[in-house]
């Protein structure tokens, strides 16, 4: 990769700029990098502190000359911004997002894709609950995951490729999964999560003096609820029918330990919280296996 | 406090261990440490390794000495063990537990206790997920708060000396309230979050990866799955009505968003959202106060 990249990043928030940052920083390969943000107070800050080479509000020059186009916008502007420049990409350039959702937003991407671009679907499992450049860091994705979401255009070349730069940029794994499952996993693991937060936070009474009796478990258990909401708006709702079947699932094993509770089952009750127990045990071990097996990867 | 206090610890697990430790290390007054455990094993490892000065299996010679009696049993237990020794304690002697509830609990206790003892109800608001002996440490109370419920019996004079005693071993803050509201709020921050959790990873699909998936979201949200299954199960069935009351205040909030998400009503889902965030914010407004003036009041 000695020849320089034209490298392209739509929307400079917090990933975007962080996107740029770990592209900076990184001394594997040599970048012309160029952003893309609505706001030129973003843009004038991201080059003069050096994240870009150059910037525009709209586009003139850029998609002309981008080979990789790196888009972090909301999921709703992505099938916009695509459809707006469908005649402005380059031949053969790749584009990718870092979008939270797939099978939905894929599908109305590809709609409105031109033909001879390659749209490789791409899931940064790293963020930050502040918003903005300013929170933007070139180690925000040091030692995460990433999940690349294949779909039947992809050309394995241009796969290769990206990947090599994610893990160039500090992701530790890259790993390919089918949209579907990507969607089912993150309903689960990320986005009922961040229900359960936002409920649990939701649900306390005005008046009480709740900060003088909170420890450590309600505070981790409600640092998610700092939400972006115009964002985690359409996340949910992109991913509609997996998050429902999610907290379906949810709701029946609350409401078993409800219905021990309210008849004093405690066989019932105690045989819950072992099972849970006995699961997050299992989780540790799986952890502590991935982790043996990405160290083996490494050497 | 220059007399040697006669302190007993009932029960030799991760807190009453901590206590024991956390006893021995401070050196703001001398005391005779005395320690009753049902397993031999454990009182002969607390003695070998100087946790405790005298140990019983059950109670011999103790009792009748101690100044101070912190039971840290079950809470069923601990009802039994103080009828049982009702004849046992030295007149006007201090006795207190560790347990996370108190309404009911502090009635069954208060109905069998002898006249001339005052039963000081407390609660650290500190522990460790690993049970037994060998994970108490000295240093589990430090900077954690403590919540006292005092009851008409109490003398003031013997409620200032616990204070006294509990900050000497670390803990922040030491806070009056009653059995009533601490039975509430204790519902919401600490038995529900552990009902959240244990909900959440029982309702994962056997056959999936998920291990592949996480990330720090869904670790912190199960972090407390892994439980004492025994013991949660009697603090829920104690604790009934107010943990009822605290589920069915989060499932209205849970079913707004579940509402809003199948009507793909973005205006209140975004709201909701917003709401969680503002009430984040809040919280952490409130945490850095609470912080501040007990910083104050150590100078």
């Amino acid at each position: 990769m000695q020849k320089t990249l034209n490298i392209a990043i739509v929307g400079l928030g917090v990933i975007g700029g962080s996107f740029a940052w770990a592209l900076k920083e990184q001394k594997e390969f040599p970048v012309h990098l160029m952003g893309m943000d609505h706001d030129p107070k973003t843009l004038e800050q991201a080059l003069q502190e050096g994240a870009i080479d150059y910037g525009e509000t709209n586009n003139q020059t850029i998609l002309q000359q981008a080979d990789l186009v790196i888009i972090t916008l909301y999921p709703n502007d992505i099938v916009n911004f695509v459809e707006t420049h469908r005649s402005d990409f380059k031949e053969g350039t790749i584009l990718t997002d870092t979008t939270g959702v797939k099978g939905n937003l894929v599908n109305q991407i590809q709609s409105v894709l031109p033909e001879d671009v390659d749209f490789i679907f791409g899931h940064p499992m790293a963020g930050k609950e502040s918003q903005g450049f300013a929170y933007a860091d070139g180690d925000t994705f040091q030692d995460a995951n990433y999940l690349i979401t294949p779909v039947e255009s992809n050309k394995q070349e241009n796969i290769e490729l990206l990947t090599r730069i994610l893990v160039t940029l500090g992701f530790k794994r890259v790993s390919e999964v089918n949209p579907q499952t990507h969607d089912e996993m993150i309903a689960f693991v990320s986005q009922l999560c961040h229900i359960l937060a936002v409920s649990l936070i939701n649900s306390d009474e005005p008046e009480r003096q709740t900060a003088e009796f909170v420890g450590d478990t309600y505070r981790e258990l409600t640092r998610i609820a700092k939400i972006n909401a115009p964002l985690w708006t359409e996340l949910f709702l992109y991913n509609k029918e997996e998050l429902l079947k999610a907290m379906e699932n949810f709701q029946n094993q609350f409401n078993y330990l409800k219905t021990a509770i309210e008849q004093e089952n405690q066989t019932a009750l105690t045989d819950l919280l072992v099972e849970a127990t006995s699961r997050r045990k299992e989780l540790e071990q799986a952890d502590l296996k991935l982790q043996s097996a990405t160290n083996k990867e490494e050497k």
